[in-house]
């Protein structure tokens, strides 16, 4: 059994994104299917549908907290909210995009790489500096990564990709299409499990 | 096994809490546990979080409108979104907790009642003559409803409840909190069980 790739859409600011991004493949692998990993500014999306980062809300942002430690604790997962959050992910995404387009599976060893560092260590992944360190820890050259990431195609394919998402249904991180089904949150990967189990329902 | 009862939080408004309705007693009767209903007004909730009907907001609201009937249907559970939506629920909850003092087991079969008229027969129970008009068919006396749903002390009790749960961190609906341990949503009912089983983690 086996398909189309699987769509994960992800802000690198994301907690429930991180988490989704240590189990996605996984899942996918089980029925044979690859993930295209999709990171998004989730800044831009929230301008158009008036959310503000989980956290920062009222009562919301206490659960949510406590939400993510118990949801990683569930899956084993090693969990630890960045201070300052949520924080700027622009220049990881054009390095992932620049990476991309000479090599998919190191961009996505990249994106693994933010991902950690910024909710298992927390170190900074915000600035340009830092996103380009965590790039030359994968084994990149650092002048040709700080080259890519400045590029004007690059920063294009981050607004593109950023506005096909919205244009897909993306509102929120993670964010999961297969076969045009949309599911939304790291809560709804079992979800999503059952889906290409069954076929759906 | 068994324990404290489970607080069930929710709007009669609320899809996902009419779908959480139809799960709850049997979840927490697996475990031997009781389950107290607790409908409150999201709309007074919702000034304090800066929240909006899931529905009116862009991108999340399609999404939304498809999920309800995918997890409807993914646990055989009638379900139709009613129009106008969201509605009142004021009256429903007053309704509500006059019967409660009275015989818990007849409130909780009216919050049946009154969801199942909004979301499987897309039945008006907003205004006050439509929710007394549930009650009649469950058996109660209409002069007396009509007139226990407007005591000072019912009203007083619905406000108190709502500022309660509030006060506990429900933010939205359902939200059911059990040993302390709150879960949004209908898609966490899974967890809950759970948790229900394993004591926690």
């Amino acid at each position: 059994m086996s398909g189309a790739p699987i769509a994960f859409y992800f802000d690198f600011s994301s907690p429930y994104g991180y988490l989704a991004s240590e189990r996605i493949d996984a899942i996918a692998a089980e029925f044979g299917r690859e993930v295209l990993w999709r990171p998004v500014l989730l800044g831009v999306i929230f301008k158009t549908t008036g959310q503000s980062p989980l956290v920062s809300q009222n009562l919301r942002g206490p659960y949510h907290q406590r939400d993510m430690e118990r949801s990683a604790r569930k899956h084993g997962i090693k969990f630890a909210l960045p201070d300052p959050f949520p924080f700027a992910s622009i220049y990881a995404c054009r390095i992932f995009y620049w990476l991309e387009a000479r090599d998919p599976a190191a961009a996505k060893a990249y994106a693994h790489a933010v991902y950690r560092a910024a909710f298992t260590r927390n170190r900074s992944v915000s600035e340009a500096v830092d996103a380009i360190a965590v790039a030359v820890e994968c084994g990149h050259d650092e002048a040709a990564v700080k080259a890519g990431m400045q590029e004007a195609a690059v920063k294009d394919r981050l607004r593109d990709e950023t506005q096909a998402a919205m244009h897909k249904g993306v509102f929120g991180s993670p964010f999961v299409i297969v076969d045009g089904e949309p599911f939304w949150g790291n809560d709804r990967l079992g979800e999503l499990r059952e889906w290409l189990q069954t076929g759906g329902w």
